[in-house]
């Protein structure tokens, strides 16, 4: 047994305690009566770096929640890694469904149940204790190694954003590690060198001037609920194809390469998806497999449509305004801000005489792709391959990590993102977990990672 | 001056005050937590009818909201008047919308602002002070009154419709006063002679088992809000036509009179119509007129969607479940059952594959067709020309009172809408208000109306 393998094991006990000790903060980003719950998680983790020997560990206050900073750069020759995580979580609603309270960790056989205890405190802790067994053992790491941790990933991450494309030179490196996407399962690791981008929108029809009653003017008055029926039914067809003239035009065909792993090596997750969402069949574009439609293909979801009456029984109400929620997955190829426009122009197209249509950005972000054979992506897989017995799978993932985009971009360096998260963990819902021997793993493959990279 | 006329005149500002007094009771019958405020509007009303000298006043408890009932039957010989009217209110949401609190009668130029005010305490008060008038002034009546008030009639009218279908021989009449309706302006009396029927529906559409997050799930989950837009752009085209397979087949063409006076002698309405919905065009079916949809025509709207995120901002998730509410308005010879077995029919076969779809009836009633030349219908139309010196206008209206298709059917004799409700009354919106000079005109028309029945 290596010193390193030793200290790990030793301390997996501690290694849980701190983490169950930033899970009891209960940082929600978007709920302004946790701003004092956010300080104290961001100081957490500046205690954290500090603890480990970072040099500059601070808050870095934003016009929003603070980022977290820290480095380590006495690997002179060695190349810069920095590491990104965030300390926020989302809110907890409904309440009346978790098992025991989403703010009390909590341990059922190998998971640990709480809000957060995934996304992200866990797999960014397990980052820390990686850094803090190396260094102990070490008394040094071998790489430099930058940490920026945020605290808006779950708000709209404005303040990083701001940050990056601001101060791209106290960021310099040469690889970024994300540690917040997960594995398909527990015997199956995985890397992501694809994510797709996002525009989320918001589509507002106005109709009359005041809500009318449908006796009154039903059949002359305009109606924005069903102006938007008609908007949402013309921008994507029970067959999954959108309608947005130029959406599809810039999508890169996957290599033969991907789609032969796609369509026939990850035939069997088929199965496991279906049992997830509890259905017996997929919708979507059926000359696409499942993988490839989630992964590589624009896909757009209505979210939610507001406007009327939505209470119990019956209102005979035409509303003068409704609006919906509709976000578009973006492959990489597809810039975000060209999506907008032509889903902009084709929305204003399908509305009818009559009523107004306003569209609104929420938020966009680019996709990512980072090629499987780059030395860092390499370097990660060999990690994975020592600690979860075989050959990672190279992935993409339909979500969007726009962070990922933003370094990406900006610093022009390979992002991998090598995270430890289940399917079944609930990210954003209920009873949120975090596998126990997931955490652990995770810590021993990131330190050799850590160890690959030099 | 008459004797009737004169103690009209003098008692107009305690029928005002009798009106306030009822006013301001919270008679919201869907809300659960005004369930007290029922029954004190409803023994407001059996007050009423005590001190005019009604015999056995008093409530008719029901498995709902309880009945107003009274009676005065001491003219043998004379025919015999049922009168209906109700003492329920809509919610006031929202409420900041309102200019003085929505249960605060207030006086502002020749409008009583306040829930209620028009529809129905307002239009049932002055029949009440018509009769009282009538009997201070001649110690009787000129016929047989029965007066029947329900607490229901925002909230799905069934403790009436089971009355009425098991006691038909406690309400024997001649005819029934329904003063719950509208004039299309001040100085155009109108009588109702039509009135569409209505089908409230909601619509239910099941997709995975469990919210999903449109990263991970976006391209091969069903989605039930993208489903309902499909459903509700296939029911009804931007043009307003109504693709239900044969729920046009027995609507029947109006009369060459009514088409000549809708489309050529209530031309001028248009632009009020338009006036009050602030926009520059109909929308609807383009080939009739908008009288002729209003009144004669199926229509379809959407009056709610439930489902998925609707707050501030973004949230990723593809619900479950969602739910729409949508009504059929329909012409008298249109039956509600079978256009509603029609509806489900439709929008089931409009569903897409891997979704369920579950239709309920939420409300339903027929519409009403009552000649205009019959002798009740002529009383009305002299009274009106008496108190608003022209000849009353027959029209339909667009709106449904089930109420009217339920003593029609069930007592079979004519059904009189005569009410004194304006376009811009606010019904069932923000600032409900009722003209003053309505009101009193009111009392001296329904007055008169009931001294030319004998």
């Amino acid at each position: 047994m290596t010193q390193l393998e030793a200290y790990i094991t030793e301390n997996e006990g501690r290694f849980l305690e701190d983490l169950k000790g930033w899970l009891r903060i209960p940082s929600i980003s978007t709920l302004p009566e946790h701003a004092a719950d956010i300080w104290r998680a961001a100081q957490y983790a500046v205690d954290q770096l500090t603890v480990i020997g970072f040099e500059r560990a601070r808050l870095i206050e934003t016009s929003g929640h603070p980022l977290v900073y820290g480095e380590w750069l006495k690997a002179p020759g060695k190349p810069t890694l920095l590491v990104y995580g965030h300390y926020d979580v989302q809110p907890v609603d409904p309440v009346d469904l978790w098992h025991t309270p989403p703010f009390e960790p909590t341990i059922r056989g190998d998971n640990l149940y709480c809000r957060g205890a995934c996304d992200d405190k866990g797999q960014t802790m397990l980052v820390f204790k990686a850094l803090e067994s190396l260094m102990t053992v070490n008394g040094t790491l071998p790489v430099n190694v930058r940490v920026l941790i945020e605290g808006e990933e779950e708000a709209g991450g404005e303040s990083i954003e701001h940050y990056v494309k601001t101060h791209p030179e106290r960021l310099g490196c040469d690889v970024v590690l994300i540690c917040d996407t997960g594995m398909p399962a527990k015997d199956l690791p995985a890397l992501i060198y694809g994510l797709r981008g996002i525009i989320y929108t918001e589509v507002e029809v106005r109709g009359a001037k005041r809500d009318l009653h449908s006796g009154e003017y039903g059949g002359i008055a305009p109606n924005p609920l069903h102006t938007l029926a008609i908007i949402i039914a013309g921008l994507k067809d029970a067959g999954g194809h959108i309608h947005i003239p130029g959406l599809y035009d810039k999508v890169r065909k996957p290599t033969t390469e991907e789609l032969k792993f796609w369509n026939e090596d990850m035939l069997h997750i088929n199965g496991l998806l279906l049992e997830e969402m509890g259905v017996s069949q997929f919708t979507g574009e059926a000359e696409y497999s499942p993988m490839e439609r989630i992964w590589a293909r624009p896909t757009l979801e209505v979210h939610g449509i507001i406007g009327g009456f939505t209470g119990e029984g019956a209102k005979m109400v035409i509303p003068a305004v409704s609006k919906a929620k509709i976000s578009l997955r973006l492959p990489p190829d597809v810039k975000s801000e060209e999506a907008f426009m032509l889903f902009e122009r084709r929305v204003k197209e399908l509305a009818p005489a009559g009523v107004e249509v306003k569209v609104d950005k929420i938020l966009g972000g680019e996709g990512v792709m980072v090629m499987p054979d780059s030395p860092p992506m390499q370097a990660a897989a060999a990690a994975l391959k020592e600690y979860f017995g075989k050959e990672p799978i190279f992935i993409r993932e339909g979500g969007s990590i726009p962070v990922a985009a933003l370094f990406h971009e900006v610093l022009n360096v390979p992002v991998v993102m090598m995270g430890f998260g289940l399917p079944d963990d609930n990210l954003h819902s209920p009873n949120e977990k975090y596998s126990l021997s997931q955490f652990y793993k995770g810590i021993r493959t990131v330190a050799s990672f850590l160890q690959r990279l030099t």
